[in-house]
């Protein structure tokens, strides 16, 4: 069973890519934005919802710019350099989503979704080394 | 390190959702919609770009539908059940996303995308199922 | 200026739309998308956020279908009628949306989405109608 | 009949933007992304479309990143200034989407597409100055 990944090897333009790492930061970005939903929509049901205000906000920007980013890098030809600055945005949205879910010592989801920003903040920092 | 579906576990609401069929589901229709922007821009690269509108469209609707079918169940507390109807849109637009680009058995990337069209067509029928 | 239903006159396919109705199917998804979107943000800061909660996820839900919605009629060249399901799925999300928005009276903006809810609504039915 | 730029007034946070300008800059991403949407599938239709491959490219890229820009404005609460990075990416999208449009001048479709575009790029600018 192929998974998206194996496509971008077969894509016919030679790409500005290193393509394992735009793999992994495309898979990194789509996870992240599941994690963040799921973060934000547990935030939603917990009792002290009045206290995960801001985490539920960044969750859900989170979650809209790592969808973005993951379909535009999923579409790999070089049209122009824009995906660097998306990039980069998408980053520093995973590493202030991680964050403000580091404070929330109580709630696994918080925890877990911290952890899972940091990896897709990573990803994304080294895609832009790569490629640089 | 924890991924996605980790968080599921740890929401708050008891779901109305199989656990295991929902993160399938929503795993399925992120690698879906990685698929099919790769292929999508993969067959705006090929020489013969003709022949390939009908995929390409295709290919950029499911992705679309793909996208919100994740977000939306990424998020899994019981607002309505209007999830089944759009999680039945997907699976259509997925298998007829599946037929065209099985058409095309000159590229790697149609047939691959096919591959993964069908698993997300297969989960979204799964968990419809497993949640009647 | 022209906006983006002036495109749709210069689209060279012979579309199977009216497109009267299917500019003013877009820019009903378009507008519920971004008044879903700041009435669930200001859902979030209200004080009795706790009793928001069916309301917050309503409006999630319905931005995203919304925004698939928008993007997929913004395409409009015949691939397949998956459309008319999708058109489906937001005409019943919007309505869920604007039921519950209905409620919180004392909330302008819950006021004011359900109406804007209601067009959409009614927008798509209009489509689905003028396409049959 | 209100709009969703009406929504923004009964926010009960006080908002760190000027009210007038982010609600241009909404609508400005919304036509844009519903412009670069159609002004795709058009060149996709289009006899020549080997030659429009960077115009559908530039123009999903466009769509995706307004898409994006715009639900994350249309919930204005502070969670943090990263909106400022987004703004400015679709500003550039924006740009480099009128360009490559702007060079298409047999394709009123582009043509109009690029207008649109101009104005999201202005509106962007604009929200970023007025927010300084």
């Amino acid at each position: 069973m192929p998974n998206a990944a194996d496509l971008l090897t077969d894509h016919p333009d030679k790409s500005t890519f290193d393509l394992h790492e735009l793999s992994r930061a495309i898979q990194a970005c789509l996870d992240c934005a599941a994690a963040c939903s799921t973060c934000a929509d547990a935030c939603i049901s917990e009792e002290g919802v009045a206290d995960m205000r801001t985490c539920i906000r960044l969750d859900l920007d989170c979650a809209d710019i790592c969808v973005a980013t993951a379909k535009i890098l999923a579409r790999p030809s070089p049209g122009s350099d824009t995906w660097r600055k998306l990039v980069e945005t998408c980053a520093r949205a995973c590493r202030e989503c991680a964050e403000e879910c580091e404070r929330h010592v109580a709630h696994k989801h918080c925890q877990q979704c911290a952890q899972i920003c940091r990896e897709c903040e990573a990803a994304c920092q080294q895609l832009l080394t790569a490629a640089a």
